[in-house]
């Protein structure tokens, strides 16, 4: 991932807890994924939920304005009101610069 | 958690898989977590792992030196051995900047 960029890259770190029952929420989910992913800027998502409703699902992105056009999405914005109507007891979002990584595969 | 400093935080991005079985691991995850918690720096964290193995803890920092600090810590560092000899098959560590958060929380 950090081939694409140069070396500097931005996660969104979207961390929630659930509200009760689906409520359209799984269909949704998948579009703004499908949606995410054909973005510009867009370079990957990680997403976990475990089964008492919490989540965290971190998104990367190749700069600040690709997340701000992403945020201004109009289908995205929907599912943002949607979110906050229906879906999320809480949540909150973090906007980070990627300054190191490293990794692990077992042999 | 803003508040406590001065505007200006890190995040360590953990996204993991787990090996198969247990293996002392959920022993030492929250053995882990109380010691990280007492470190000078340290400022939370959150932790989802679904039925499948994927896992994401991101945890909250003052400083990259207290990231470090902690890597250091011997007691970690056993930990981390262990890590890679018995408890993931593969895993991505990314340390970032926290430059702006927001959150809802339901009425």
């Amino acid at each position: 991932m950090i081939n694409e960029t140069n070396g500097s890259y931005y996660a969104v770190i979207f961390s929630s807890r659930r509200t009760e029952g689906d409520n359209g929420y799984n269909g949704m989910a998948e579009a703004m994924e499908q949606l995410a992913a054909r973005q510009p800027g867009f370079l990957g998502v990680e997403s976990v939920r475990d089964a008492s409703g919490a989540g965290i699902t971190v998104s990367y992105w190749s700069s600040l304005e690709a997340i701000h056009n992403w945020k201004q999405n109009e289908s995205h914005q929907i599912a943002q009101g949607k979110g906050k109507s229906d879906w999320y007891e809480n949540y909150t979002v973090r906007i980070c610069k990627v300054e190191k990584e490293y990794s692990f595969d077992r042999p």
